[in-house]
């Protein structure tokens, strides 16, 4: 019998599952609806129906260890989901608990969705032999997860990691959280929007995406017109570097990585994302830091990135205690 | 016998060494110049003659069992000073090496000052209890050592935890590291210097401070001409202690630390500058991350605290690897 954990990667949406190998195969995927449940009960009977049901061709074949979920605002230490702006679900839901009762004899873990990414990075993907590195998902907003010495840095509340919210400029832009120029609000995919409408209002130069509205604008059509050498994309991506890499310089220098991973939606830009981060987190950068630190992709794939990271979160938690 | 170690705090003017015992207690202490000394192998000479001198008397009596230093630049994975601007000694210095050949049966352990003293107070101060803390030294620059589940953050060079040179102000007051608006030349016994003299320009108020040029000023004058209501030198506190609040709930976002501890030449001004410090990083913070954070005064005796975190630093290092 092939051992294997499910991973659990819950969106504001979709909650995706797999079954996933300790080499990184995903045996198994699925998904659920989450955002259709008001109630978290009836979710995860609905969520657990499912992978049993996906499981069935599997059945004498692999032997389940355990069970990894990330999930936005998902703390570690209490095993709960606290207040995810995302989620239908208000208050503590206390999910590791009301997990275990469909998995009574297996390992139950939950962190949040940038920290189940680290670890997916370190276990399976491009970090696999680092020790201290750091990954930044660029989506809605900015989520992150540190390594320091081979460990995912946690913090006292379980909450540590939140460099979305490190102040990238005194009163800038609103941000979600009820405070002013978090990081997010400029270096994510909703940021780079907010910056072409401000390059927009700023810059007398043409632009195809003068005939976009705000709400139809995604990351993905600045990214395109970028790559047609439109003007306010090209100045949009180059900000957004600006703004991330000046800040990388300052988390570089707290806890001094070998590198930096970039994924989620922004990050599909790639290169129109990475060359303006690098170059302005290297002028930034105290000197004893300049070119040692790597900012790349993150090399899981994008598709189910968040499954293998809440499989390898599991897999990294039998390692530990066996 | 009694066990004890060798803590040796090399300064840019004076070496401090001490014998220190598992407690924390030193039994001796004596110190020996820095500065006059441009080779370093002569240097190593007289301290290492200076020590044995000072255990004279303690011959018989203890067993030492290893050797910790704390240096500006110390290199914990290389057992290297690197280019310390305060030091006589340029490119690298070998330091472990060059002690291992005075004690070749012992342990030997370098790292930065800032370091040592996070060290110092995990294992004999405030933070015995900690798993998660930071403690942050204000004198001529501003040195930081981060633990993270209650191990030092050295990072992937060895150079983490360089909080005095993140970005405080977009081009902001210059620095000795060759940049502008790092957080120590606002944070700092330096800093707060500079501050006052900004204030003096900008302001039109009378102060006692008007009277003193800026090579005599001391943070020391700048805190008894706050306590005697100087309303610039009260100002100046408000204002550090904004700059550094601040940052500090950017580094919060970083590692969620259970408590901050503050030392050296500016942190003797006490309430002065932690009720600003406190009072601007609650503002600043995320909301998941306020009241959670304490502001504290390191519980080292400011005269040692820089030899016994070095002596902390080798017992540390002993209890790793017994």
């Amino acid at each position: 019998m092939k051992e294997a954990v499910i991973g659990i990667d819950i969106g504001g949406t979709y909650t995706k599952y797999g079954i996933v190998d300790r080499e990184g195969n995903c045996l198994v995927e699925g998904y659920t609806n989450t955002s259709t449940h008001a109630n978290f009960d009836d979710y995860l009977k609905d969520l657990c129906h499912a992978i049993a049901n996906s499981m069935q061709n599997l059945k004498g074949t692999i032997e389940i260890r355990g069970v990894g979920m990330g999930a936005p605002n998902g703390n570690y230490y209490s095993g709960s989901i606290e207040n995810a702006a995302n989620l239908n679900w208000r208050g503590e839901i206390r999910v590791v608990e009301k997990m275990r009762k469909y998995y009574p004899e297996l390992t139950v873990v939950l962190t949040n969705d940038a920290n189940a990414a680290a670890i997916g990075e370190m276990v399976f993907g491009g970090a696999k032999n680092m020790k201290d590195f750091i990954v930044i998902t660029l989506g809605t907003g900015l989520g992150s997860g540190l390594v320091v010495g081979g460990t995912l840095v946690y913090g006292n509340d379980g909450f540590a990691g939140e460099l979305g919210h490190i102040i990238a400029q005194l009163n800038g832009r609103e941000c979600g959280c009820g405070r002013k120029g978090c990081l997010e609000t400029y270096a994510s995919a909703s940021g780079i929007r907010r910056t072409v409408y401000w390059l927009l209002s700023e810059r007398q130069i043409d632009s195809e995406l003068r005939d976009v509205s705000f709400n139809d604008l995604t990351a993905k059509m600045i990214s395109e017109a970028a790559l047609r050498g439109d003007p306010i994309a090209r100045e949009a991506f180059d900000y957004t570097g600006w703004v991330l890499g000046s800040k990388l310089a300052d988390t570089v220098a707290h806890s001094s990585p070998e590198a930096i991973f970039l994924l989620g939606g922004l990050a599909n830009s790639k290169e129109l994302i990475i060359q303006p981060t690098k170059k302005y987190m290297e002028e930034s950068l105290l000197p004893i830091f300049r070119n040692k630190v790597k900012i790349l992709l993150s090399s899981l794939p994008d598709m189910n990135a968040g499954v293998l990271g809440a499989g390898a979160l599991v897999w990294n938690e039998l390692n530990l205690h066996k």
